[in-house]
């Protein structure tokens, strides 16, 4: 297995010749230039990471990061803690919400256990890191060794994707009390005041979003993480499907896939895979606007404008999964539509 | 033919109790309650079209209006006026933007020629009204029968295809210099200044913005169209793309079909029918938040908030297109996701 600096070090840049040229094959289409609008750009984006001529994501893959949060403890989720394990176990039996959705869109789902507090789940490919994390609100999630591993872990596992023949990466995930670890990532990366990024989560009663804003508080207060290093923060207040995301996100650049995010928590392992490695940035596709509270700040953060105005917040990769049409369609829209030249149309430039 | 009153008076409201049991089924589904966000709102509006049992939308149909407009000559398009031919015969050989987003979508597309100033075209349907429409800048688009006629003849298109079995209909027009009738009505339905709707079409140049700004402002001064009655609006300063697709959604609204907006077109087109017939309102589905300038007000108006953001401005139904992947997943959600029961898993309300 590769060390995580040889990972990222494979990481490469757009290639900006192959974008040009995908936007004169664009600007010749049968269709006033620039009108597809964000589809063009989406199109030009996989030029850069395939080349103009292999802009098409026919094979397709959302894997879900799951674990456990120590956090659990402090109240800070409605949901009883075996929900993880029995989502798992739903996941596997493909019943769950990113299940059908990833169905409808031609996607594979593959589940990893990053952690879950249960016995091993059969059918979940087995990363488990503990039978959850550490409680952040009183130490740290888990030890920089092991968000280390957990890094270099997951972007095996998204190499490995590439690898097999897979042209588009979504990400997800599943944890009860996961909402918590992300709004203090997304606080700590975002410099903003927990208040600002604290939202509902799955259904957390709105007048007991204080007790949350405290405990998010008190994990950074108590564990210091450094903004400047993001292993740092994941270790520290993050969670093993954090860590475990950023991780898919690293392997996936460095593996020239690109990566479709969901929605808060893979805003939130988004913010950190790009203070790791900045250039992973270009290869991130946006795909829902979140309904949780604090999904502005991070995206704007981010410099990602999603493509799905949904108010979904239900996570697994859900919004993930209906973004993955709008990426085919942008590949439908550069490879088949007829062109200019072919129709004798002359349009002013 | 029906008449129109007639046509009209068939639009049902939407069943509540469907509705009502739709909401029930999802929030027994296995995710937390409401967390699918608008997905969700449509199904449930599916369900109030369908009835609960039925919310499934597999027969697909894009019709495009096409037709021709005499404020051209006005110079309000960068387009030669001959595209608008050309472009309908690449409509039928399949090869424009909405025929590769449609087939990508499981969607057919049917081209009706509502007035093109060419020889009828084989492949499209005929519902030809004259060579292009009057110059709106100096007179009528049409005549009030002729627009009652076409409103009637695509209305019982529209009705066709519910009785031959399509399930989601989707609007889309095609005709060079259509944004400017679009923007006239657009201004007299919603009260706005014609300064702040008036927009770029298909790359007209801002710097002779005003000069279509003032097109507009003639248009609605030498017609006066009166706000109270939809179809002198579009006898006066519409087009007979515009009064075609008014006339879909009415149709559409009259045998049960749900309909999906495109554009800004779609936009003029559905604030008419909404004043002709203010329950279509509930069988519109929005679809994509068009560029053009006025697409705010317009839709703010009509109370419809599209779900994908994707700066598209194309128009033929390619928005519709992408939506309908939505609405299919939407779809997929309330039919496929395993229930909470079958997992005893028991949430707090």
């Amino acid at each position: 297995m590769q060390t995580l600096e040889q990972i990222i070090a494979q990481i490469k840049p757009l290639n900006q010749d192959a974008m040009r040229k995908a936007q004169i094959k664009l600007d010749g289409l049968l269709k006033p230039t620039g009108s597809l609008g964000r589809l063009e750009q989406l199109a030009v984006q996989l030029a850069g990471i395939f080349g103009e001529d292999a802009v098409n994501v026919e094979q397709k893959k959302i894997i879900v990061m799951a674990a456990d949060h120590g956090v659990f403890e402090e109240g800070v989720a409605v949901s009883p803690r075996a929900v993880t394990a029995i989502q798992a176990q739903n996941m596997v039996h493909g019943v769950t919400g990113v299940c059908v959705l990833a169905k409808h869109a031609g996607a594979d789902v593959m589940i990893v256990d990053a952690g879950i507090d249960c016995d091993p789940i059969p059918g979940a490919v087995d990363m488990r890191m503990g039978r959850g994390c550490g409680n952040i609100a009183q130490t740290a999630a888990m030890s920089r060794e092991q968000a280390e591993t957990l890094l270099v872990k997951s972007a095996t596992l998204a190499m490995q994707q590439a690898e097999n023949g897979v042209r588009l990466l979504g990400v997800g995930e599943l944890g009860i009390a996961n909402t918590t670890p992300a709004a203090a990532i997304v606080s700590v990366m975002t410099d903003s005041d927990p208040e600002c990024v604290v939202g509902i989560g799955a259904n957390f009663p709105s007048d007991q979003l204080q007790h949350k804003v405290s405990v998010v508080r008190r994990a950074i207060d108590c564990n210091q993480p450094n903004a400047d290093d993001g292993i740092d923060v994941l270790a520290k207040v993050g969670g093993f499907d954090l860590a475990g995301m950023t991780g898919l996100m690293l392997g996936a650049a460095a593996a020239g896939l690109p990566v479709v995010l969901d929605g808060f928590l893979s805003y939130a392992s988004a913010l950190v895979a790009c203070q790791i490695a900045p250039q992973v940035h270009d290869y991130l596709i946006p795909s829902h606007f979140s309904a949780e509270k604090g999904a502005r700040i991070a995206l704007a953060q981010l410099k990602l404008e999603p493509y799905l105005q949904l108010e979904m917040r239900l996570g697994e990769g859900s919004g993930a999964a209906v973004a993955m049409h709008i990426v085919d369609a942008a590949c439908a829209a550069y490879n088949e539509i007829g062109s200019l030249a072919d129709s004798n149309i002359v349009l002013p430039v």
